[in-house]
């Protein structure tokens, strides 16, 4: 996955000492959270590279410390040693402006800097920033980029539990992540519901200035929506069954032309980590392998099988307008989200239930840059645009996303073909 | 290329004798173009398959044949006799509810049937069609299936002209299609101007009920649009010249990340059918090789370069719908549009010029549905929106689009890394 | 297919005129023999090629052309002027000395030339090669490399046939090259014996300086045979139905390790051309669709075939050397070989029968050179030994090897995974 | 590189007590070495699979002990509890007839078992292993077994260095795998001199009954050898160095075909683990970079290298029968070589200098079986010939082969674009 940059616009006054130190305390808390995260691994699985788009663990750990290094450290601390140069070129993901970088496809083979290396660069980076909150250097755009690295932390720790799971869920021995075992089976589901919306002129986006967000969110804008309805939860296991039981997965009129390609090329028959024992479909969660529960939000489906589905079920995917408008208005707040399990199985009660901390929902909008989107100076702006063209929106934020990470207004985005992430299905319909 | 599918809409009464006879002579006259589009070539040009996405000519005079057949002749003339049951597997394109379908990336290995086998496939085709506008049959939807025919087969027409071009600037020898050495050079080009435009709310598309359209553009809708600027004519082939010389395929900055990577693959360094020749970049065109016309419109760049090419200029490519509504307002009708050369070169003197009939426009809007688009009913309609994912919309005509074929509600789509069409760039500009 | 080269070494003293006319009368029978087996083609089947390894017989008619233009007119006739140099770059087959060359895996692709052209430009160098016998050239080399040429060219005979059948046993209208349907089912054959051979001292191949060969069948050598057993002759269709049906193709103790590989690649099921219609087994052959023969040697089956039948029926293949030193004793004469089919069928009652003239048999020889071969001078001998790796030997001559082609130490050499050769098996065993 | 299996014939009769406690020993001394091998490892190290060719040093620890358990203690020992049944698929390496098996390209994405799991796996064979030793089994084959078992531990205790090596060799960060700096630079090397042989009829490999080999080395046979040279020592890198300035990566016309093909492909300019910076040539070594040193042997090819070298000196490779003959009569034996460095440059003062200990030396011989060669019964011979295609015989021993492995007879192989092996040239020549 491509990270997205953003472009920090809550400070536009001179930050006081007391912003300093809370940003201070927010930086040691979501650096040690990444730490956390990789409590339970055993050292071997912080390399292992299952999938080219899957990065491992350690990489994950090295990269998000060399943009502090990158951004942070070295272009602001004049006194700044760097750990290893070397690692300049290694963790490097994908900004060209910075130089060369190690080929993202061998990331698995890095077996040197080892584990142990890796958490040493993080705690001389970590001693470096923190010694660096008090000095007097051009701290608002200090402030602007550590909130950057702090939200581009958090989206790579949704990777290393997203990134974990392709490794494990190849895993003949089927480890697990969490030993757990309450990942509670939902005893039944509400009926599936639509909510109907006039649609007309409506606003989307939002504009620097205001709360943290990234540049791909903005800015604010104008759109016209016809009349729909959105489902007011997501597809259930059991409901998503009924489409594999009708022969979904052989009937090419169901699907889009390069989505029935990519299902012949995969041999799909079902989402990803999905397997038939006999009569019974298991799947390998992050707690292991269980009996699918119907009543559960089907996850890791492609675009191309969410689209499917829809098309089967005489609906559409929603629009990512569509989605957000909505959101603002009918869905739980994204700041409430606190994380329950790593499976989505959560319902609130809201009018539109499952919007944030469930599963990413695939949009029928490609991704593509909003009318006015403005890219910014500089290398951390160099590629702002650059993932805009070939991906598809999603909407929301899943299981493993960062509590406090997700937003209305926040585009994620994939490749049609993508399986590895929680990605799930909200239907939407026209109204004629 | 596929073919997108049309839904014949203007006979809604019962069609009389006259309307019948006109349709015979427009079916008579479309299907000889067809055959007068290949009499330059030789029997063993009609049979090369120079990349997968090229068909070979004959194949393209047999499927559009084979395309009456199947939904006319067979559903319709409960007397007709199958002139080859075998040809109904190899001459299939897409269509899955057909049944099975001989291999596209084998199209060129099709030695047999031989090309005089294809003619009398034709001609046994034409005969019975010509014999059946007369029958007592549902006139009504033989005349909307025979519309969409005659529209089916003008796309081929284009598709043998820029497949047989893709063979053609292939072959070490660089035959000629046409002789005629009278392709002018443009003398100079007027200055690049913008046209301002202060958006809203706008509309687009068309609903059933009028003039002939294809589903795609289809229903007409609502849609707002910020201000923006739309350049008043092509950029030449100079103007990308200068691109080119500042380093532009060398640049990743400027280009999106698939587009460097399809850059990189491709070897690309200048657009399709150049090649330098010591200080002299030299282009292969239907005409042969001819020194690269500073004033003429760059033609056969991918989405990737057009998208590159306008973010050095400071600029973006137009949406599909503020070039449909600037067109709407400011371009020549494509009514009367005529071909004047197998290159682009026309130049009009209306406010918004070459929208029509001298390349196809690469937009920054990905291919997708209107909302509220309508799958048909039936094989036809089976799969109209199947293509609707990874490609990019193209509007306008080029020189090698029939006469008569092109709309202004037209939506053209092809992948981003296509070259081998008559395609161009049309810049534009937000107005902050 | 490689084609191999070759060094005369007939002619030690200087010819005389009346062995110079003979030559010239060999060289227009030879050379017309080559067009007469076109004469059943369309156009169109001359153009294409089927797959990497098979050449569209244009361009097999262009080359063996260009053979003698390059290595003949140009160097011993001072006023030759070239018919189109651009010819020198199309029909190289993989001459380095030469120059630069057209890709092997575009010969299809070749619309132009023409047919048309290629016969001029045949019946131009016919003309002048003709007009050049009696010239006062370097008569010695000018006869020798005539000889070459035309050994050369009836290589390029044979490799027309099965290029074309290629062709034609995967197009789906399953043409035919010859009409004659006589091809005679053989009603049964001799139950499969085997000749007993002590072994010991015993020499191979053969020195410069007597009857023409190849340079790969230099020099004459000597090794030693252990105890063996030769079939008496080749494996049969009804035989090689026992392996098939003990699944054969289904079981990898009996295959090798990089044959188990490809036969899952190529998903191979039984020899090429060969289909199963419910209960029957059909093959395709030059005379179109037929039941397979139970009586007919098998054919057009891998060296992994061969070997891994060899093994399930506790027998191995032969070495080339075994199967020389028993040809020099046992076997027809090449010499008397006449071709009566284009299919595998014909039986003769020597001691060890269908040697020549039936199927090319698989040797368990790696292609490698003798002891003491040397490589020619020059470019024609440049790449003498070049193909001398990863390839096997096949002894004999084929149903499509042209009469008087072959010799008792004649090797030929393919990839173990090619199947488009006419290729058969003849069992060996060792005798403890 | 597939391992060869082999068959023990040293215990004719009832082995003693003595034997029995000798074989204790020596399994328990083997065994220690390999684990001693990976002493310098980090956790890291054990499971990166840098090219598909080269297996994770966890997986050879863990397929040797597999071979153990599968071979021995199920078949022989009645009471034997498995440690962990799903080992039996993780770590079959090609054993068809023991069932089903893990992907060898996915072998590095294996991060569980854990490294300390799998040596916990080691103690428990051996535990088990060694507590068998005075059951009362069937001692004649249980003994034959271990041998075959602890031949097979070494010739995997080869691959764990040289796949260790293909991995710290691609890291970027070239770790070492030994400290020691004390790798010699040879001051000099004597010139290169050829040994000459007459020739005639020779013996070769040996037969069933005397001490242990390889099943591919029997049965003993007779062939007859030209007169013919081979060189005294090994080519070394300044010698390697003048093809490499006379262009001979860059001649076609000195590379077998083949050959050019994978130099083209792999973009080889030089040996594995050279790279150029400036004016030199640095090396990659297990003591880590080091300047290319001109009087070691050159190392690290392919045969393809190997014989364009040798063709561009004029020379040949040896056939492996001439290979063995000299062997007998003019190296030192292979029981006496000790390793003294992990990387080629140890020189004796042999007649033939260099035959075993340095770097194994690829012979002209495609890897065949020798006439009479019997597969042996059962999963352990099952495949015994079964990697006897596309593979080159390479003879002697390397500085990574564990000293007491070589012998004379040994037969090792691999496929000729091979380059991770420490592989060198001997040259030979052909006596007119």
């Amino acid at each position: 996955m491509a990270v997205r940059l953003m472009k920090e616009s809550v400070l536009r006054s001179h930050p006081n000492d007391d912003e300093c130190q809370d940003l201070k305390a927010r930086y040691q808390r979501i650096r040690s959270e990444t730490e956390a995260l990789c409590a339970p691994l055993e050292v071997e699985d912080y390399g292992v590279q299952p999938i080219v788009e899957a990065s491992p663990p350690k990489w994950h750990l090295a990269h998000t410390n060399w943009f502090f290094e990158t951004f942070l450290l070295k272009p602001f601390v004049p006194t700044y040693q760097s750990f290893d140069r070397r690692f300049e070129y290694l963790f490097n993901s994908y900004y060209e402006g910075v130089g060369d970088r190690y080929p993202r496809a061998a990331r698995g083979l890095m077996s040197r800097p080892t584990v142990d290396e890796v958490y040493r660069y993080r705690s001389f980076i970590d001693e470096t920033m923190i010694a660096s909150f008090t000095q007097p250097m051009n701290r608002y755009e200090w402030i602007e980029r550590t909130i950057l690295g702090l939200q581009h932390e958090q989206q790579h720790q949704e990777l290393i539990i997203t990134d974990l799971k392709a490794n494990f869920g190849r895993n003949p021995l089927h480890p697990t992540y969490s030993e757990s075992t309450d990942l509670p089976s939902q005893s039944e589901s509400e009926e599936l519901g639509f909510l109907s919306f006039t649609g007309g002129k409506t606003e989307y986006g939002v504009d620097w200035g205001g709360e943290f967000c990234f540049d791909n969110e903005t800015p604010r804008g104008t759109t016209w929506l016809a009349p729909h309805m959105l489902a007011t939860r997501l597809v259930t296991n059991a409901e998503y069954l009924e489409f594999i039981e009708d022969d979904g997965y052989r009937r090419p009129e169901l699907w889009l032309s390069d989505g029935w390609s990519a299902r012949q090329q995969g041999e799909w028959i079902a989402p990803e980590y999905w397997r038939r024992e006999d009569a019974n479909w298991i799947e390998y969660t992050l707690y292991g392998d269980r009996n699918v529960d119907p009543f559960s939000p089907v996850t890791h489906v492609s675009y191309y099988e969410a689209d499917a589905y829809a098309r089967w079920r005489g609906c559409r995917l929603p629009t990512e307008f569509e989605w957000e408008a909505a959101a603002r208005d009918y869905a739980l707040s994204p700041e409430t989200s606190t994380r329950m399990t790593w499976h989505p199985n959560k319902h609130d009660t809201n009018d539109l239930s499952q919007m944030f901390g469930v599963c990413w929902q695939w949009m029928r909008t490609p991704y593509m840059p909003y009318p006015g989107f403005k890219p910014l100076p500089g290398t951390l702006g160099e590629y702002n645009g650059k993932f805009m063209s070939n991906q598809m929106v999603l909407r929301g934020s899943s299981c493993a996303t960062p509590p406090g990470h997700a937003r209305i207004s926040y585009r994620n985005f994939f490749y049609p073909q993508d399986r590895w992430q929680f990605t799930g299905i909200r239907l939407a319909r026209d109204i004629d």
